[in-house]
């Protein structure tokens, strides 16, 4: 084994490299708030607007717009219809407000970029909304340490193959580094590629799975270079 | 000149190879319907849907969850909060159903790529919303014709640069074909590459541009073929 095992390192964006769960708490609990007043006693707006959630995902997919849409939803159903249309303006500006909201990247971030960037080839892999995740990269501070950027639909090892193919190596010489054991390592570890699991403390729902393999996880990404070196 | 001058085509999407426009005019006539009851008089309902999603495009990009939010924004502007949830609802709804509505190809177009991808490696690029413009590609019963589907943020001259490299063309060798003046004809024609612009009834606004240009135009798909045979 040479010092460098992989020669390129992927790295998924959200929760990964910077916050993004928190906010959609946040906004949430605002949700929950601004509904409450108009809501029947008993519902629990924040399961509804969950469950709205799952069952858009498939149609209108991952990020903030398919998010603002499904809490609109939410809130009709869960007032029965009685939600004033001032509350609905203001859970649409507090999607549109996620949308431009300053990137705040994960402690030891861009440290870490750049001294990865010194042995493998960097490629970030996202999953989400072309326009809001583009906005993130390019306002990130980060984004030039990277030889490409990859917002995808769905983190799955077709996309991962392809994603590969285009940059030019080998799953055995490919680490993929992520929050998410359903998006960022099970589909990775499937092409027979490597990865690194480093939780965040909230995960959404949605990437919850049950799994029996045994991971590499760290406990922040300040360990990855040094994981990276001794081969994780 | 060979027979073949150029190695790859591209082609635009959205009224280029199935309708799109309409769908918005159609919905945006719905929307003016279900507001108008609520509207105080003298207000121009579908302008103001435009000046909205204008003001939304540079925050929340190209595509039908952009523009759904952005009726729901108008809905309360132009009604001056009186808008009812259930009019709301039925607004987010009809954006919904944008999103899964059947792709209805315009006409010759899977004769058309038959033909052309005899002769050229196919390039499918679109601007707008991943998860809509991939299921509208993966059910399109065309896809099978594409070396590449590109969904893209902005159809401005870096992404095309990109693209090339990507698919590995010179510009020269490189023609693009698309309905929109602005994003399918400009940009390929500032790096060096050729264009050719067929029309569709329905323009929308933000697409609008003027130029000086002379542009090699069609009036239907069909002629394409035979076109790119004679150099355009």
């Amino acid at each position: 084994m040479t010092a460098h095992r992989f020669d390129v390192v992927g790295l998924d964006a959200d929760d990964t490299l910077w916050h993004s769960e928190d906010s959609f708490v946040r906004v949430e609990d605002r949700f929950v708030e601004l509904v409450t007043p108009f809501t029947p006693a008993g519902v629990d707006a924040a399961a509804a607007l969950r469950a709205m959630e799952r069952t858009h995902v498939p149609i209108s997919g991952y990020g903030v717009k398919a998010f603002t849409l499904a809490m609109v939803k939410a809130a009709v159903a869960v007032t029965e219809a009685r939600v004033p249309a001032a509350v609905v303006d203001q859970l649409v500006d507090a999607g549109m407000a996620m949308l431009t909201e300053t990137v705040r990247l994960l402690p030891d971030v861009p440290a870490v970029l750049a001294d990865l960037s010194r042995d493998h080839r960097l490629v970030l892999i996202t999953k989400g909304d072309l326009v809001h995740q583009t906005r993130k990269v390019e306002t990130s501070g980060i984004d030039h340490h990277f030889e490409q950027i990859e917002v995808v639909l769905e983190k799955d090892p077709a996309t991962y193959e392809r994603i590969l193919r285009q940059v030019g190596v080998e799953a055995a010489r490919f680490c993929m580094v992520g929050n998410s054991v359903r998006s960022d390592i099970l589909p990775v570890l499937a092409l027979g590629g490597h990865a690194v699991h480093i939780p965040y403390p909230l995960l959404w729902e949605h990437e919850h799975v049950d799994h029996d393999e045994e991971l590499d996880e760290l406990a922040s990404i300040k360990e990855l270079p040094a994981a990276l070196r001794t081969n994780v």
